[in-house]
């Protein structure tokens, strides 16, 4: 079985990763999404404390039937950082559209409002000479529990080879507020959310079984079931795996044999 | 020098690509964006050819400052092809957004405009059962001369190995309306902008140095140069080819060293 991470070096890795991506990128900072969740509150501290609290810039961006508590959360954050930020409301966008092609079904709507996310801050990005910092993790990686082109897309996802439950321990290390920390993971997209719930299984369960099948290959299901997982979470888990996996690459392309276009050309005087 | 494709058959192969990627998502259809261009207007003829003209989708999403006779261009095209298709104004939502954020920046704009289309279509997909179908070729993937999450994120890509002289080509052969045929390709981001002017070189010009470059890998500035190529073409395209190569792929994570999560798990009983 793969051994457990040194939490303390993964957070030093990621904190070197952050700062390289941006000296790699001539740009000036980061530019955030706080949703006033755990991974958000995480990935905004390591990057304060890689490229400095001035070079972070924090966007509340609530619908209008987000949780009131996240939204004070992200501001208890924010300001526990010591970051500047700003709070935009996102239900006039989301209300304009949907004026026009209404729908009851709130998974459109949650999709619609990480889509808008997504935009603003790639647009305040651009406004700011700045990247848009990720704050997808591993877990939600791996199940493709996340909304494509919504919160998964960012310029770099720093916390994506964490798992949730590593993502809590190290949040407690580096100190972040205490109801951040103890609060249900929800990807707040209608009221009451929570993702246990949602996946109908606890992240503590769950990441143990993506590190027996990920991490370890594991793939006998009697041996998971001896270990005490049920065959109705393995198969679920898998499920959303395989058929998520679109997520995780690029649009697949018509080949006509030709090479792909590569990272980088090189010329020669 | 590599030869050039036989484009009857690349149309084949692009038609079997996206009749292949339908029966494997299992969905029913296919939603694509009609800018009235002449890529959208190639990768829905060959969709309807594929699939059949009844599982495919046009939505116009124009913004204010669109060209009309791009949207008339849209609209014959879905009646030519005998498509059903829908038109929405972006432009409530967009003003949404900019009377919080105000800019005259049209780049911004631009690429707001291109995420929210995005957003759009993906909705339509889900709405509908149905998968998104790309519209971007070789040249501008090549180039990154497209919104990151916005005009290149789609489903699938079935023209990406294409580059823009193909495509026109291949237009000409399915017999496509004439005057999408040939007007000025347009990102149609702003009143009168023209790619060719924008990009500051012809097509013609760019896909025989793109072919040079990527599919010959050839490297020798001489040597393009006594091939009748500028210098100044030659360095600006291999600067966008590199500085733009982040839009050809996944975000980079922080790797803590775990192997990345497979495409695909396999369990055994």
């Amino acid at each position: 079985m793969a051994n457990p991470i040194d939490l303390d070096k993964a957070a030093a890795t990621i904190r070197r990763f952050i700062t390289g991506k941006l000296l790699e990128s001539g740009l000036t900072g980061y530019v955030i999404g706080l949703s006033g969740g755990l991974d958000s509150a995480l990935a905004a501290a390591l990057a304060a404390k890689a490229v400095g609290n001035h070079k972070l810039y924090g966007l509340m961006l609530p619908y209008r039937v987000s949780s009131k508590s996240s939204l004070e959360d992200a501001r208890e954050l924010a300001s526990h950082l010591n970051i500047e930020s700003r709070e935009i409301e996102i239900s006039p966008m989301l209300d304009a559209y949907f004026a026009e092609v209404s729908t009851a079904d709130r998974v459109r709507i949650g999709n619609k409002a990480a889509r808008e996310r997504m935009s603003i801050l790639f647009d305040f990005a651009q406004a700011r000479q700045s990247l848009v910092l990720g704050t997808s993790n591993r877990t939600e990686f791996a199940l493709g529990y996340t909304t494509w082109h919504g919160d998964s897309a960012a310029s770099i996802n720093p916390l994506a080879d964490l798992y949730k439950s590593e993502v809590l321990e190290i949040a407690r290390m580096v100190g972040l507020p205490e109801r951040i920390i103890t609060k249900s993971p929800s990807a707040d997209l209608w009221p009451g959310q929570t993702d246990e719930e949602e996946l109908g299984i606890t992240y503590y369960t769950l990441d143990k079984l993506l590190i027996r099948l990920l991490d370890d290959g594991e793939s006998s299901v009697d041996r998971l079931q001896s270990e005490g997982f049920a065959l109705t979470d393995i198969s679920r888990v898998v499920s959303l795996v395989n058929r998520n996996s679109y997520k995780r690459k690029m649009p697949s392309i018509a080949s006509l044999g030709r090479d792909p276009v590569p990272e980088r050309l090189q010329l020669q005087a």
